[in-house]
């Protein structure tokens, strides 16, 4: 989309200086960008690429204002705006109202007229889908889903039995979402698993996001709940009745075992682990690839895990690890044997 | 399924403590469940809610039994036995002897009369499916696959060359099975990798469950064997010519590496990682995110990790691991100085 | 194939003791190959299956020769020399120039005349095929996308706008390539989240191969990049702006955070979990589940974790990792207690 200044300005809520008839068209580095082109600046880091940077204008905060050398948009917060701006500019035209002859939709699904179908999409029965949604090729939408307005289900999604999906929620390729919890009773005396029926359903909220081959389990009995706002990365596990707080983003390869609550503007970062059945206060942050045991009742960052090394001193530490206990306990003795003196 | 109390009590095994000509028709948890649902208490936890509960009937043990306002259902093993009824009940009326206009068949492929394929279905050639089978809409089967009886297969997954499924098998959406491992020899002179064909097959048995997005590797030579009663959970990456014991659970995003051998009814919980070439005695179980590097001889419970704190707290220690190895021969030292004194 | 062994030697440039007119046509273990197969050792652990094996022909090296009851192929690295002659032997009989009736391809792409598209594969608008390529079953390839010579998407592939592949790459099933980057601007005031439009694209090298499952993140601007050469195993997470050089390889559930630099001649073993905007040196190799919280700036190896004990043991040494800090402190004053003395 092609856009003078002046609106990018009004759109952002920026200050320009520069020419507002000047147009930009797509976004790009300062290092790459040409005229008609937007960039932006967030740290002092890059100070040097703006100095010569040939982009239409740069997008960025009082204290560097003057080191651009072409148009620039002044903002408080130039990262924040530069996403506001970037999603004006690189807004899709949509096409409207076109359900491909592959399509299958099943018996008593409602498709809003204004819909975009895929080629090989199928919907099943008693699905119904809001206005504005598009599914791209090769989704299966199982019965009784129902989807708000402007859900995106980009390629190959699977969306299960009874799901409940709200307004301006995007899937991206390869999810599952209602798939069958992890669920089996010991049938005792070695003979193995008992399955448990997985009845329950997946319920997501207003404007949540789900990475590609991300998986979603529905619930036991009862739901799996993603709140509202809440960014899911990619490969994300999520098992059955799981409940997500509005607004926490958890990245990629995190993994939430199963009744486990987590509050709201929470984050989890790359390949932490929780356990199942326990909860998670708001605000709180784990840092990546920890280990979450039990429940946390404040808010803060969280931790655990061990720093790399090389391999050859970390060998000699982690056998270390191994006697921990007995290590503390011989300091003990000697403390307590030099008071004793 | 509407049934009886009665039935239901004969089903599995309970002493019915009520009406039996009572029906229900569903499950739902002892808070929310109506006078047509089955509930279920397997600890004193919920005892407030089993008080107040307006379930149709509640699977107990006895020693709850009296604490139950309504229909009871007395049986050793609560969970066990909920398990079996809501099994019973909710059991899926199933189509019988569909085959989608889009469905495509290869060539010398046997589909029994009464199997169910859905839109989108490409079976290759070569492929036998035997009576029972379930096989959901964008399935891809390639040449050379069998499986027994009563297999499902929802909605997108794919099943490699010449994989063999036992009866009773399910696998669900977006699974892959029979993928390439992952196997290069070096060519030297930092020239890179030269491949390693992927010539053997995946071979699955009998009442089996694989979870979404699941991935499980072809042997390279020789195949990876997938036990009777074996339930893996969503994102398990299972790679070439492993090996894993009857009735052995693993759950979601563990990892086991190349030419590993899990014995029977281990349990592996979620994020465990096991480096190739290993072999797991039956009988192992291995809690959450741990990591295995060598094999286990013995049946037992087996844990790595830190414990999670503080990211402060955390920063502190964490460092501190870095010089273990030190800290260990200055003890042993200081006791060695104390010792001579 | 059926090759006769003089052939196989002038392709691996081996010297064969045994008949020149002898053939093989598949590969096989010592311990199952019978005549018209060909089997390998590497090293001396195997030496007893050596001795009794049925096999046609061994592949192995020269001191293992004298042992070998059968036709032998002798070479310097027996591993690299068997990937060669497998590959020769296991050869696909590719199928020429079908479109399936059901593939759909979009205005504007080109599909060279020797290409396989398989059923229900869509292509969308202005996307390149060049010559050999193979796309199975259910794939889906978006917009703009351009693909060099002898590419293999194994099924239900997902490749995302703009996306640009080499030549000789295999992309196994269920991968997502272009899928969006996790990029998001807080809003503030605990209003959440303003996703940062995903512009970039994908571009991967010559000789690469994907594994199945794994997901590759656009560039939020600018590209994500995998170098020449690379192999990246199943349900790998590869996410945005991050850059993989020539030749290094990555292992299963490994995850990469958002522009992150890995150097050429690399390995990560499984589980390893990069965290963004760092730097790995060439020659780097990350052993299994390590943390990386910083760059690396010298080829070596790298560790990090806890080794795996009896979850009784486990506890206790654990435990005291929260107080290591601590410890370290109360042994330092004792030195110094001592000194001081």
């Amino acid at each position: 989309m092609i856009i003078p200044l002046k609106d990018l300005a009004a759109h952002i809520g920026a200050e320009l200086r520069g020419d507002p008839e000047h147009t930009v068209e797509s976004c790009s580095t300062l290092e790459l960008a040409h005229d008609g082109q937007l960039s932006f600046i967030y740290n002092s880091t890059y100070i040097k690429a703006l100095k010569t940077t040939k982009a239409g204008v740069v997008i960025l905060s009082e204290p560097l204002a003057d080191e651009c050398p072409v148009n620039a948009l002044v903002v408080e917060n130039p990262y924040l705006s530069y996403a506001k701006a970037a999603t004006l500019i690189h807004q899709k035209s949509k096409q409207v109202g076109d359900i491909h002859a592959t399509a299958i939709i099943g018996d008593k699904s409602y498709i809003a007229k204004d819909c975009v179908i895929g080629p090989n999409v199928v919907v099943s029965k008693n699905v119904s889908l809001q206005s504005g949604c598009t599914v791209s090729a090769g989704c299966f939408i199982d019965d009784n889903v129902s989807m708000g307005k402007n859900v995106t289900l980009m390629a190959n999604v699977t969306i299960g039995v009874g799901t409940h999906i709200g307004d301006n929620v995007t899937i991206h390729p390869g999810a599952v979402i209602g798939s069958d919890g992890f669920g089996y009773a010991p049938l005792g005396d070695h003979k193995g698993w008992q399955k448990v029926p997985q009845i329950g359903h997946v319920v997501i909220g207003n404007n949540v996001e789900i990475g590609a081959n991300t998986t979603v389990d529905c619930g036991t009995l009862g739901n799996t709940i993603i709140g509202n706002g809440v960014k899911i990365d990619n490969q994300v596990m999520i098992a059955h009745n799981v409940k997500i707080g509005d607004h926490s983003a958890i990245a990629g390869c995190a993994g939430i075992a199963g009744s486990t609550t987590i509050g709201k503007h929470c984050t989890l970062a790359g390949g932490v682990g929780l356990v199942g059945h326990i909860s998670i206060a708001d605000g709180v942050h784990v840092t990546g690839m920890t280990m979450v045991t039990h429940s946390i009742k404040q808010a803060g960052v969280y931790s655990s895990g061990t720093p790399f090394q090389t391999n050859r001193d970390w060998l000699k530490n982690a056998v270390r690890f191994k006697q921990l206990d007995k290590l503390t306990k011989k300091i003990n003795q000697l403390i307590k044997s030099q008071k004793d003196d």
